[in-house]
């Protein structure tokens, strides 16, 4: 298969910081899109995957699943875009199309495997999947996201997945007007459901540890904030909530948290893999009727609801523009979570 | 108030056995029923309340919420139902009826507190609930259930907690035609579940620790049996139901049955309270968007229904009658899961 060497930023070791390598990506095949890269987003994701923090990185590790750019090249059965059209990619650039989970639009959920943005199975050229941090991608149309053209391209960009983990479980758990949804937890996808649940005519409350975050939460969407360490607003808010977003990408004690559910109310994970340490109490979940659920980004279509809503509504991501070079340090950053809320590389900074 | 002495059986103390004892029930008032108790079904609360296993009982106890009857004498405002007329009372004889719960017809989740059947706060004479181990009770006709009369009534006892509990979880799940259901534990809800699930046309399986129920399973309505200590057969089962009922009462781990759950599934715990111990891991259920979640036996409208259900579709639960005077050596026999699949007790018993 004829391939491209294009310039990328990734690492070849877990210990390693990020650097410039080339790397290969196939010449478009007739269902493939390839993308001039202006914008990706930095996940977690990003990180624990450059640093193997949850084992399987393959290395030469390129992450990035947060593209925004613009269509270089278009193969001949191509009918959803053209070239010079915007687009994005997010988190799944394939998976098998034909199990149950894929005909319904929930590719991420695939039965037989979807194939990551980075560090999945690369089914055309072997080896594995190269993520954002590179100056072109080519994806197969079907997993190719339209941009709406009326909103801040690199604030765009952390919609590909920040938005779209956040987006999911409202629309499944339908929240709407009137909704009662509470956000735990104020960083890239925190900030995110603050935006969209407020958008979808929620009323909208973040829990956080400490009183400072107060007034961007605010500023952000909610309508109010419960201050978790609190036990006098913790028992205030007691039976409140249809639908908690829990953000957190560590490990914590999600039992208080229950109690503030109303009755058929839902707890979704979305940032947490792990354990659920302390130990989760069955009896307030059977008195009330009450679920800890689990969700994955999103699907296909789902993600282009969502950008679609976003265009409508004028909702983006708050971001800090970088350079491709400062990435290690911007990787320290989220670590101290002194980011609000997302890093969004400038991709033209990867051709200086 | 005017009272009437009626005979009963209890316990003054956790220790005790229980014996013969006597207790008031109230004149019927306006909205009054008095139930001449000709069934009482025996369920795992019972003895857990009498013997203060939970913490929280008053004595003296007198346990049973499976009541079955006649109507003996109604109130001047009673319009549901005449004397003569066969009646049903579970879990609940009030609650606040003014609360979002209460008016969707979740009595079950009451926020300001439901009233139970037995060691409930009786609001008419003080003091708690004394249950249908007994010769009559007296409940406000709002949380009195009709009876299909087609059935063999001292297998329609245990159908208002055992029934209930099963019947609301595989409704709020929206079980139908052709969806996949599997059931944790045979006990007495355990066989409701399957017999209910596969009367609703789902397609039903029962995990079982060991083959030697397999037969049982079928006759009760299982399509399939998997035996959860082969590992070839749970591997088998990955990814297979859309929900399960666990029904077993004690701790044990659920983790290997959320490995066979579908996208999007849930395991409801109806028979289990108390810290989910080993660890939940949320990794699977953010990977499949799958759901643990709690429910508590139902409220009346959907008493009602399952009653109504359970007449058209000829299902009653399996029973052994026993006297009044055999209580304690059936609570014994209940602990080592000596019964198929519910004691009843035929209060004729108690007059002699
Ligand atoms: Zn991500
Ligand atoms: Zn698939
Ligand atoms: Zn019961
Ligand atoms: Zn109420």
């Amino acid at each position: 298969m004829n391939t491209t060497q294009v310039k990328a930023f990734g690492t070849e070791s877990a210990e390693a910081d990020l650097k410039e390598v080339n790397i290969n990506r196939r010449e478009v095949l007739a269902k493939d899109i390839e993308i001039e890269i202006l914008y990706c987003g930095v996940c977690h994701s990003d990180l624990h995957t450059a640093r193997n923090d949850w084992g399987g990185t393959m290395y030469p590790a390129v992450p990035g699943h947060e593209i925004v750019g613009r269509i270089s090249k278009i193969g001949s059965d191509v009918t959803k875009f053209k070239v010079g059209d915007l687009a994005g990619v997010g988190c799944l650039v394939d998976s098998c199309q034909t199990c149950d989970s894929c005909k319904n639009d929930l590719e991420q959920y695939c039965s037989n495997g979807w194939v990551g943005t980075y560090n999945g199975q690369d089914k055309h050229l072997g080896g594995h999947t190269f993520g954002g941090y590179s100056e072109k991608v080519v994806v197969d149309e079907n997993f190719v996201l339209k941009v709406p053209t009326n909103l801040d391209l690199a604030a765009v960009a952390p919609l590909l997945c920040a938005g779209i983990t956040t987006w999911s479980p409202l629309r499944h758990w339908k929240v709407g007007k009137g909704s009662k949804v509470a956000v735990v937890g104020l960083g890239g996808l925190g900030h995110m459901a603050l935006k969209l649940a407020n958008a979808l005519g929620a009323e909208v409350t973040l829990f956080s540890r400490t009183p400072d975050k107060i007034q961007d939460a605010k500023d952000l969407g909610a309508h109010n904030v419960v201050i978790s360490t609190d036990q006098d607003q913790m028992k205030a808010a007691t039976g409140k909530f249809d639908l908690i977003i829990d953000t957190v990408p560590s490990i914590h004690d999600i039992n208080p948290y229950i109690n503030t559910l109303n009755y058929s109310g839902t707890l979704v994970l979305v940032g947490y893999l792990g354990p659920l340490d302390p130990f989760l109490n069955t009896v307030p979940m059977i008195m009330g009727r009450k679920s800890v659920a689990g969700s994955l980004i999103g699907g296909i279509a789902e993600t282009q609801e969502m950008l679609d809503f976003c265009g409508e509504h004028n909702i983006v991501s708050e971001i800090e523009i970088i350079r491709m070079h400062n990435i290690n340090e911007s990787y320290e950053r989220m670590l101290k979570s002194d980011v609000k809320y997302r890093f969004v590389i400038d991709m033209e900074s990867l051709k200086s």
